[in-house]
């Protein structure tokens, strides 16, 4: 059914009739101000408080719309308790959808709860009985066509029987084609409008469930010593692909600047030979729309895109908004950026730090709209090239009104594109981020090491509100990151963060091959930094060294693919372990037809054994019964029963379980 | 200082200059839809989160004003943790105030807290300097007269100095006065402002604290099966008084119909001599605005209310909106009266109960514009009879637009009217209610018997945003309900109700002298009404026989008087004993000068004792040393020591301890 008009104006107002109270709703971010997020074919649950003075029958109806259609849908809303209702609908297409609720009171259910009563009471009801034939009489004047006539032979009849048989008229009231009728043609002129159109942007699957690889393509050179190029990363692909990755993230392949730049290992003075970072963007060959030459031409990058894709690997661009000192912008738009008294351009600081090789963009500005609306170009020229997913560096340190825009403007026309923020930095931020349009968020995940730590962190994410809007995307390392855990940990530590960020996460990634091949080497004590990082100079990896983690990193990805459970958050729950160095948590479908349960020992030094604590009826087994735990990282199967079952981890052999639990027939 | 003008276009909109975000704030009851309620005095303590892109300094003020003025009030919030910013306001005087946030990046600041940390790293900060005397500068034209030209002296000077003597010139920027005039002289010109402007409705203190008796003026005869009148009320007055009450409620005052008049106990056939219930509102000698003759003229009742002042008692009356069916207003007006289909007005129902001695109005008649002004003419015409508390008879069966435009309209006028909600209904109806206006409400109290479900319950009440709008009201009996405990708990009962009635909240009541004297007959099995109720029948009451409560009540009353932590509810806090049959809890004043310890025994049968756990750390007591607890009900006093210590309550004695710990200094 469809409500074409809505009218607004008369919500939740003190318009004396509108007798019914709807509020409470949820979801609803901050009154309503952000959207709420889904992926194509997740559902909406709506949950409301609807009701109304006195002791009349309430309904109620949750509306949903594409943004860009205008009649609404309308599902019934069921009442749970406590005045408490739900009704949920399926984000079936990408783009933003709308959603509002509707309740009315209703007379004729009202009159005929009554009217059963007194009934069986024996009371003398000829008189009642005609309140009831007005009110079928008033729905036959709603309607109109076949509706109208049945309803009105249905009045007539009643009111005729009423003098010669009370019963056969008594039921031709009650019979279940005129309660049909009567709800079909409800009198909701004096309907409540919850008085909010709420938002929900709905993306595709990858929003929610994706596998990144982040790499330097100038570190893709045949031998070492040379810059790597585009077609060089073509033939890196396979390598991948095959560790069964969909995204291909790499840093910006834009002209790098030469004014101070950076030399190996960050340091103040460059040799002609070094290469600089790759956030210090632009140079006399261009800015952000230009491409590094030696890693190629528009072309090569183009043609890389393709073939990425053929690989089943989308590739993912960086969006830094700052400047080299020989960016283009810097010479053409002086403007846009910050001028020190002395007349030269501010450079970015952290006092006492200065970075001198990178120009911030003065987003406040009085030429800002030119420069918003530069920005934004740069963003769609990508798109252009066949770029569907930005990972946007340090978004916290531009305004916030900036990204809003901006995301709002590209996913109008572009809804199939994603961004991820790297904003670490403090919670309400990251969050403000989210809420204002990044489809996916880095986290502190990082640096969450212990049971403790991850499991109120990964509820906080998970259980609450903030997975409303907030898509986590859990990252063992970055360039930038290379924790102690890590670096302390050995390969123990690599395997232990990779499954933690694989199974805890439906999105998560990885700074390759500096991870699969366990690089722990920081620049000094204390520092994440890595030495001799690649943001300062190429790198040759060996990536068939045989201590590599592809073949495990394969694994663990064919894992999540092949198990639903697997692609989205919000069913992570935590478990018992008796065993501080052990957590347990599983991910389940709805109809719990893939259960997986995550065994992870945290310690990268030593086996840990304990005993794990199950919910079996919550997963739908049969307590009685003995089941079956197949562990798909190793292909080991156990026979478990009931609650308590025992695990032991040695972090040298496999510091985890990713098991399965098949769902066998109940008896 | 004063802000005379918000720019409330310019809130949190993607208006891309103001980068202060400010959100979730508290109190705020559904988006700022409904007020938050205090009384004359206490603290309107504001929460919000507070932030900003990037690194810069953010400050937030937190501004309020009465309704009735224009200029604002300003009070900087001080930042707690995690962007989350406080401070608070005292509502000081009766009415509407408002209050809403503004925040703003500070550059001078930022750059203060860069140039240090620079100047630490012996930098070369000489071109800083001057962004610092560019800031100060511009601060300068903000300013006016002596502000100015301290501000313009002070760039001038630094910017003088810088080339002479670089530390004088640092110096002349650091100086506590130049702080203090950038702030007062801070570029506010793109400060977010709080979308929404919140309310605050104070009420004086009787709202937040108030003791009722409840009392049928026509049980007043000084000889049984005597009509008692206004004048014989009089002669209770000192009575009542002498018990500390502070509200006299009378049930309604007003003519009683005569058709279809209900008997005793509830009977459908009258007698002559019945007197009928008082709910039932209206004869030929008039409805709402009129006064029973049996009970005495306006004058009689003027003089009563003014009598009760002098002996401290304020009269509350009775607002029910229903009609007996030979009110003027079902001859007048029938056209606000629900027709049933034979032409008779629609009398009460509750299917399959009928109450033909009631006629409900219809608040949805056409109308209802005229019904409505008359019934709130009915409320404003007892107010210029000098009455300034309502109790409100099922306010849950009349439309919640009623109330709110009827209250709003009467504070407005006479912000000290006071409106108590009768409405024993589900919750989310009952917290509307006072959402949109009702001073008081009616609790579940009087349901509430175990120590789980006390402490649940008010928990809830007094730790949970509930507080905000819903203020409790406990009654332990009323005509109307006669629990199950009273019943058959013998007087014990009737002691621990009071006593936990009197200290759970801060406002009680007690229908008397029924409750006084332990009247516990009910009608019959598992009902709640009393045999030869009140409502239908005269009573004549011994309220000088020895077994009354009075002298228990008057000492409870006193206690509540003397110390300061029972005039509230929000200190409420439960404390562990190990026995189910006692309950423990405290309430203390903020500065923990007051602090009362209550212990009741809920088992009126036996004795009971337990181990009782103090937090003596939160009550600022040495936990090293013996303190004082001093029983407020018998005058025993206790020396305790630590967190355990014994009780031991027989209810054929004293059910309860009101202990009040004197507060010994530090030592």
């Amino acid at each position: 059914m469809e409500v074409n008009e809505l009218d607004k104006d008369k919500g939740d107002k003190p318009t004396f009739t509108r007798r019914v109270i709807i509020e409470n709703v949820r979801p609803e971010i901050q009154d309503g101000r952000f959207p709420i997020k889904r992926t194509i074919g997740e559902p909406v649950e709506v949950t409301a408080d609807v009701y109304a003075d006195g002791h009349d029958i309430v309904h109620a109806v949750l509306l949903h719309r594409p943004l860009s259609q205008q009649g609404w849908k309308e599902v019934p809303m069921e009442p749970l308790v406590n005045d408490r209702w739900q009704a949920k609908f399926i984000a079936s297409a990408e783009g933003i959808h709308l959603y509002t609720l509707q309740g009315w009171v209703d007379p004729f259910q009202s009159w005929s709860r009554d009217f059963s009563k007194k009934l069986e009471a024996g009371q003398d009801i000829s008189v009642d009985l005609l309140t009831g034939v007005h009110l079928v009489e008033a729905a036959a004047k709603r309607a109109s066509g076949e509706d109208a006539q049945r309803l009105a032979a249905c009045a007539g009849e009643a009111s005729r029987l009423r003098k010669q048989n009370l019963k056969a008229a008594v039921e031709s009231l009650s019979n279940v084609e005129l309660t049909t009728l009567m709800m079909l043609h409800a009198d909701r002129s004096q309907a409540t409008i919850y008085g909010k159109e709420l938002k929900v942007v709905v993306d595709r699957e990858r929003a929610r469930f994706s596998a990144w690889y982040e790499m330097f393509p100038r570190s893709c050179g045949a031998r070492g010593g040379q810059h790597g190029t585009f077609r060089d990363c073509e033939k890196r692909l396979e390598y991948i692909s095959g560790m069964g990755f969909d995204v291909l993230y790499l840093p910006p392949i834009h002209p790098i600047g030469r004014a101070h730049r950076k030399g190996k290992n960050n340091t103040e003075e460059a040799t002609p030979e070094d290469v600089g970072s790759p956030w210090a963007i632009g140079s006399k060959e261009g800015g952000h729309k230009a491409i590094h030459p030696e890693l190629g031409t528009l072309e090569d990058f183009r043609r890389l895109v393709a073939r990425a894709k053929e690989f089943g690997l989308e590739v993912a661009l960086d969006i830094a908004f700052q400047c080299a000192p020989d960016h283009p912008y810097v010479l053409q738009h002086k403007e846009w950026f910050r001028e020190r008294p002395d007349g030269s351009v501010q450079y970015a600081e952290n006092p006492p730090k200065k970075y001198q090789d990178i120009y911030p963009l003065n987003f406040e500005t009085e030429h800002r709209h030119e420069l918003w609306k530069e920005l934004s170009s740069v963003v769609l020229y990508w798109i252009e090239q066949g770029i569907r997913i930005f990972r946007v560096d340090n978004p916290h340190t531009k305004p916030f009104d900036f990204w809003e825009s901006l995301i709002a403007g590209v996913k109008a026309k572009y809804p199939d594109v994603l961004f991820l923020s790297e904003a670490f930095t403090r919670p309400k931020v990251m969050h403000r981020l989210s809420k204002l349009g990044f489809t996916q968020s880095y986290t502190y995940f990082s640096w969450r090491n212990t049971k403790r730590e991850l499991t109120e962190y990964f509820a906080d994410l998970t259980q609450t509100e903030i997975r409303e809007y907030f898509r986590p995307n859990l990252w063992p390392n970055t360039p930038d990151i290379l924790t102690d855990f890590l670096q302390f940990g050995g390969r123990p530590a690599f395997m232990i963060r990779l499954v933690l960020a694989a199974t805890l996460g439906a999105s998560y990634g990885i700074y390759g091959p500096a991870f699969e091949l366990s690089e722990n080497r920081a620049i000094r004590p204390g520092s994440e930094e890595y030495l001799d990082s690649e943001k300062y100079q190429l790198r040759h990896w060996d990536i068939d060294n045989p201590s590599s983690l592809r073949s495990l990193i394969a694994r663990v990805n064919q894992i999540r693919h092949e198990n639903p459970a697997l692609h989205g958050d919000w069913s992570l729950r935590f478990h018992p372990v008796d065993n501080d160095q052990l957590i347990v948590y599983s991910k389940t479908t709805a109809d719990r037809s893939n259960i997986i349960v995550v065994v992870v020992n945290l310690d990268p030094h030593h086996p840990q054994s304990g005993w794990v604590d199950l919910p079996v009826e919550a997963f739908q087994l049969d307590p009685q019964q003995p089941y079956q735990v197949h562990d798909l990282l190793t292909d080991a199967r156990y026979f478990w029963r009931g609650i308590h079952n025992y695990v032991e981890l040695n972090p040298q052999v496999m510091p985890a379980h990713i098991f399965c639990i098949p769902q066998v027939a109940a008896g």
